[in-house]
Formats: structure tokens, sequence, C-alpha cells
């Protein structure tokens, strides 16, 4: 119990410092998880308590419940198609700030909200952030092309598991009503080339790896630490 | 008006002819189109003269209709995940064997089912038939990530276009509920290392340019000439 209460209090520190780098008159993409939601809340404090004055753009059904009910103001893509700022959660990130998210079947969105950005900014407690990629990687795939999707990740080398819902029958659906296929691929050595060989799979509509991660906000015992990303 | 006529005798030829290919016991990928629907119409014919029996996979609601006014017996991705043979039309193809399709916004289907396939082939007339791409590659995309892809595609040389419905305000919807945009290249140089730079923007589902076409069948005014593919 005592383990799982340090870890909350860590995401509530990183999701809360990250707020502090939005700004008014920004359009900011507003990420899904335990962790962004301290993000999203602090966020609704801002507005009221300093006169923050920005638009958001949630990554999800999920994010954008929390959005309203937090005050902020919403936007679109197609009106706001270049963000000033995303911030985000992740499953885990890697030394060299390669990402895997998908955990919540949101990541299509997420990838398209963090691509649209200027600055991509992910916040995560120290759990997440490993050496190197170990996650299953998730694959949002078309209905009809999850057994062809299937036989090309386990060419690749991946173990990929159809995910199925709870709650639900059957496999979970997206938001944009797909499946989502799990891939173990054990320990990722290379995670750019993992991500060149899944995404022209057909019926594959977006793989979990994330290559464009700018800083990760990281809760550690002794406070945030914020890492940028050296490579080109 | 005598050439439309020439041009639907060639149709008719190739589509007639990539029909022998077909042998009982086998599950066939049918493609949409104006050619690939003479080898449909003909499978049928085979099925009552000859009793010819095999399963159809349709890449299209347009084709699964013709499939079944032919009496093609259909049968799914799901259920039969490798094809033993794919026929298709498409909108170009280059001597190397390259190839646009998309015109009617059924790619997305006719890549998955291509790509289930162990032997992939297209009926074509010599109109179709060019030393480079040069058709707009059609691209279909997730509805809120249009703007991003537009940028995307535009940055790596393309003029993409929304592709806006007849009989239907706004844009095209795909079988899949996504949008297409149609990105002119001009002259394709490198048709695989263009394709590379596509899959992977957010929010693409799938391009239309294909890379592995086996067989071209090739209605020219001498008859049908059938061209393998060389290149590895």
């Amino acid at each position: 119990m005592k383990d799982v209460s340090a870890n909350a209090d860590a995401k509530r520190l990183a999701g809360e410092a990250a707020a502090e780098l939005v700004k008014s008159g920004m359009v900011v993409g507003l990420g899904t998880g335990s962790t962004v939601a301290w993000t999203i809340k602090r966020l609704g404090e801002k507005i009221k308590e300093e006169g923050l004055d920005f638009w958001g753009i949630p990554t999800s059904f999920q994010a954008e419940n929390l959005a309203i009910a937090s005050g902020i103001k919403l936007t679109t893509l197609n009106s706001h198609p270049v963000l000033d700022l995303a911030i985000d959660g992740a499953d885990q990130v890697d030394h060299n700030l390669y990402v895997i998210k998908g955990g919540g079947a949101a990541h299509t969105r997420e990838k398209v909200v963090a691509g649209s950005a200027r600055r991509f900014v992910i916040v995560a407690d120290e759990s997440k952030y490993v050496p190197k990629l170990t996650w299953p990687v998730p694959v949002e795939v078309l209905p009809f092309a999850f057994r062809l999707v299937e036989r090309r990740l386990t060419e690749l080398g991946g173990k990929p598991v159809l995910r199925l819902g709870k709650m639900k029958d059957g496999p979970v659906i997206t938001d944009n009503g797909n499946f989502v296929m799990d891939a173990d691929f054990g320990t990722i050595e290379d995670p750019k080339g993992l991500a060149a060989k899944i995404s022209p799979i057909p019926g594959v509509v977006e793989h979990g790896i994330f290559d464009n991660l700018d800083e990760l906000y990281l809760a550690r015992a002794g406070g945030v630490e914020i890492i940028r990303r050296r490579r080109g």
C-alpha cells in the first residue's frame, strides 16, 4: 500500500510540474492517463486562480471529459492544426527518449496530437523510465486486417495478442472503431527500426512507438527531473 | 467514342484472361474496378460452365455485390487469412511494377487483401502502364488527422487535396469511415522511398502505393501481355 501511495504522489508531482509549461494564448494537447490527469486538474486550478487563458485539444474521450470538468476551453485539430505544446503520459520511456504508449488504446489520437505539436512533453514516474523498452507494443489495426497484421508482427519477431475487452465481450474497440494487438518483442534494441517495419504493414492504423519526445518530466524520489532529448 | 470502345474491349480481354488463373480449391481476392469486374463476371461463367469451385474474398462493397451476383461463394480474411491469389485493377503501374491504387477509395482493403495473398496479379489496359508513376497518391486518413497529414505530405513535396464527394456534400468517406487525400507528387522517381515516408505519418491509415505486385496482365492492341516482376 505504501508503494502505491508513493507512486501516486510521484505521478502528481510530475503532472503538476508540467502544467507550468502552459502559458496564456497557447494551444495545448491534453493527454490520457493517470499522471497527465494531474496536469489537467492543475491547469483547471490555474485558470481559476491565475486567469490562465489557453485552448486545449484532448487526445481521447477521457481527456476531453476531464478537461471540460476542469473548466478548460477546448478546440480541434482542424481549426488549430499546429499546437504549441502537447503533454501526455507513457507506458514506458527509454534512455534515448523513445516511448511506448497505448495501454489505454488511445495512442493513435495521442500520436496525431503529439505530431501536431511544436513541443512534446511526457510526464511519468520513475517506474516508467527504463534503459531499453520491453513493453508490448500496442498496434491499432483495422478489424478485417488483424490476421494479416498478426502474421507480419510474428514474422518481425513479436508475439502479438488481440487485446480483449473487460466489461465488453470480444476485442477492445478503440475510439476509432478498430482493434488493438499487443505485440511482445522482448527487449527492443532498435525502436526506430522496429517502428519503420510496423508502420507499412497493411491494416496497421498506428503503433505505439513514439520517436518525437522532446522532454520527459520524470518524478523521482528527490523531485521532478527534466530530461531532454539528445539524439537528432 | 471509338477510343473508349477500344479501351473497354482491352479491359475485358485482360480481365477475362486473369480469370484463367483461378483453380478449384483456391481462396481468391476479388478486386474493385472496371477491369477486374470482367474477371469476376468470367469467374461466374466458369462456375456455371465448368464447375469451377473456389472461395472469393472481396476488397470492397462493390466487389462483394458483383461476386454475389456472379454466384461466387464468399469467405473472410479472418477464416482464410492466407489467400492463394489476389486479382485487382490499378490506376497506374510503372515499369518496375510499382502500382498506384485508390481512385475508388478502396485501396486500404485492397492492400490488406493483396498483402494476404501468395500471388498478387493486376489486370489493366495499356493506358495504365507508364515508365514512371505520375498519378496523385491516394492516402486514407483518420478524419481528425487530415490537417497534420496535409502538412506532412506538403513537406514531402506533394500537393495534397481532400477528396470531395459527388452525390454527397463534403469529403468522401471510405468504407472504413475515413477521409481520402490525393497527393500529387509529379513524377515519382522513387516509389519505395516515398511509400516509406508516407506510412509513418500519424493519422495515415494506408497510402495507395503498392510494392508487392507479382504479375501484370496488360491488355495491348495485339493481345494480353503478361509482365512479371524482376526486382527483388
